[in-house]
């Protein structure tokens, strides 16, 4: 626990989010008023910004923009994914971040990101305190997966669930609007964790549900998929509607999508895609009824219009907490949302240790799954509802969102 | 011009947009106030529910729910796509329309959608006329196509536009995050007129436009189409977003979506994911750079909690204005839209002849589209802008809309 003084730097990573900018907003504000920290530097795309010494000075940024950051999506100052290797293997990124680290006297480091980021974190961390170069390094979490460990919830996962839901319940009246049929085969992001698809339940809050969900927690059953829409139509004039997410497998862990999927990224991870456009033509073969196949693609994650309020207010404070954790000392750490145990909705802000967090995923509890595998049961619905609360309001201009422009003064490569 | 006395009809008809219920809450509110008006109908998909005697009381609803079908999407009495045959071929529909109008002393007939619904209008005012049944039919447009003759704009267009304007400028944030190339490829609907497509360019005002812009107004060349996206990537790090109709096609006429039937695919589905995702494979192959497929799908007409407050109160006013004008003695007229001549944008409602408006499709003027083929000129921006402005006010439930739940007092069938 150190009180240091030096220069901070932050930086964003992995698949954006609705709402990774108000915790940079949240980091960069609370950054610029700690008297412990000398400089506020933003490195441009994540880890590598650091490796290339190409970072921003924020504290040169006109207040207003950093605030507007809080209602723009996606990672204002541009994002990676880059995984360090194991120290042990090669100390070769590690070597140059300390030096660039030694270089700027950067004491204070906020990452944040998702699992493979707080992974990140945790390696520099660590590496940090073993080379004796004082820096409190603290995570800010992201994912509209919702998959961290430690957390009750993550920053950017509710704006995307309110988006998914608020659109499931929109679709849900123009999908039904004919006298004839239409199955409708929406595909939403989650590669292991259904949290996101399931958020496709909470439409029938606005009396507008979607009729079917199939997570990844579940193994796929192509057969039984097929005479549960049959099911559906027969009771409903042949009209579906199916949320399904992108990483649902087979039982012999083949994915849905698979077959069309040649590539890896740079995880290991498979490349998803096309899931409903397969589920809806299996379904119009068997079933012969029209289909339609509906892809949430990039909208779930950067519709910041439709942003929770809840959502864009926690994950500012969570980007304030971690500065004030910080500069009292904390190291190794990232922040998390803890529930109240109360009737009205309320969380704490609190630490846990990064190595919990990294390369772990949070799945679905198998007791809030239904029975018959393709709904989520009350317990989901109880767990998620709070979270998609307000409406955010955003600046406008033109009759469009009026987003961060940040000057962006270069103040790495000295 | 004959003022008469008796009951209202109104219906809903072809694609569903996110104001066409806007339209049928003045249509309610202003019929339920006119005293010549003895009861006011709503036909359950369309013409079809005169056929069937399937229609609604409207005057049992509550005058709440009334008030939320301006921020409901979709038609919440039902549509259809049910084209009359010309009565010479086949005289059986009009009769019986006919006889359901005498039996509940229709005097009232209003017509709320697009092209082919004005041409539904058109032959039922002329048949009344010519049965000697004094009827006074009047059309409301509808379309978010924007493709109607006679009118400066349609109602549904401009909250579609600004759906299509503001999520183009959110994925242009995310789809630029990362320092490695990526070309989006969004698919827009518009099978013939590229009004919609054409407004992915009113994202260049929030400062994020899309690169490119193909309408089907011009021949596509799939040749030029891989220079010009080469060469946006050329400039900027193999990073392009493009925006597409549906409707493209190639100079011998046919669509670019039913290329893919030449190309393998497992299902061979040609209608799903149709020209986003070819040109994506194109792409993908000719330059070696990562593509993504995007299709905007039912969102980009079912999206009311991002509706154009303009278009929400248009809509709800060329509702009221049809009433006004079939009581005032008008008939077989669609309400028009007329821009006045002045700096500030506003317009005036007026009346068209049904005849000018049936089965003909206005495009975009040849010269507000660029040399290039590519995009569209400041001629356009200028027509479109205006027409996005405001934010829409709606009612919230438990975090989401809240839509009209009519209780659809079955008032057919005596």
């Amino acid at each position: 626990m150190k009180n240091l003084v030096g220069a901070c730097m932050f930086a964003q990573s992995g698949g954006p989010t609705s709402v990774i900018n108000s915790s940079a907003a949240g980091v960069f504000t609370e950054a610029l008023n700690q008297k412990n920290i000398t400089a506020v530097y933003g490195a441009a795309h994540g880890i590598k910004g650091i490796l290339n010494e190409d970072f921003y000075d924020i504290g040169k940024e006109d207040m207003q923009e950093i605030l507007y950051l809080k209602n723009t999506p996606s990672s204002a100052l541009g994002s990676v994914r880059y995984k360090l290797k194991d120290v042990s293997v090669d100390p070769t990124d590690y070597n140059r971040i300390l030096e660039v680290f030694k270089k700027y006297n950067i004491r204070y480091f906020f990452y944040n990101g998702g699992n493979d980021s707080m992974d990140t974190c945790n390696k520099i961390s660590k590496f940090m305190a073993s080379s004796g170069w004082d820096c409190n390094v603290i995570g800010v979490p992201k994912t509209i997966d919702n998959d961290l460990m430690g957390t009750d919830h993550c920053p950017g996962f509710a704006s995307a669930a309110k988006y998914v839901a608020t659109t499931c319940a929109e679709i849900a009246l123009d999908a039904r609007v004919y006298d004839t049929g239409l199955v409708c085969i929406i595909e939403i992001m989650g590669r292991n964790a259904g949290w996101l698809t399931a958020s496709a339940a909470l439409a029938k809050v606005a009396g507008q549900g979607v009729d079917l969900i199939y997570l990844p927690e579940r193994p796929f059953d192509m057969d039984k998929f097929v005479e549960q829409v049959s099911e559906v139509c027969k009771k409903n004039n042949n009209k579906c509607i199916v949320a399904v997410s992108e990483g649902i497998r087979f039982a012999d862990g083949r994915y849905v999508g698979e077959f069309k999927a040649s590539t890896t990224d740079l995880f290991g991870h498979a490349q998803l895609g096309g899931v409903c456009g397969i589920l809806a033509s299996v379904i119009k073969e068997k079933l012969g009824v029209k289909t339609r196949a509906i892809e949430f693609s990039l909208m779930q994650r950067c519709a910041a219009h439709l942003g929770s309020k809840i959502d864009v207010e926690e994950a500012f404070t969570a980007g304030r907490k971690a500065v004030q954790a910080a500069c009292e000392g904390h190291t190794d750490k990232m922040v998390c949302y803890v529930r109240k145990d109360q009737k009205e909705y309320a969380i704490d802000y609190e630490l846990v240790p990064l190595e919990g967090c990294a390369n772990t995923e949070k799945k679905i509890p198998d007791n809030w799954i239904t029975e018959d595998g393709a709904n989520v049961t009350q317990d989901f619905i109880d767990y998620a509802l709070p979270l998609i609360q307000g409406q955010v309001e955003f600046a406008t201009e033109n009759g469009l969102p009026r987003y961060a422009r940040l000057d962006k003064y270069q103040a790495g490569r000295k």
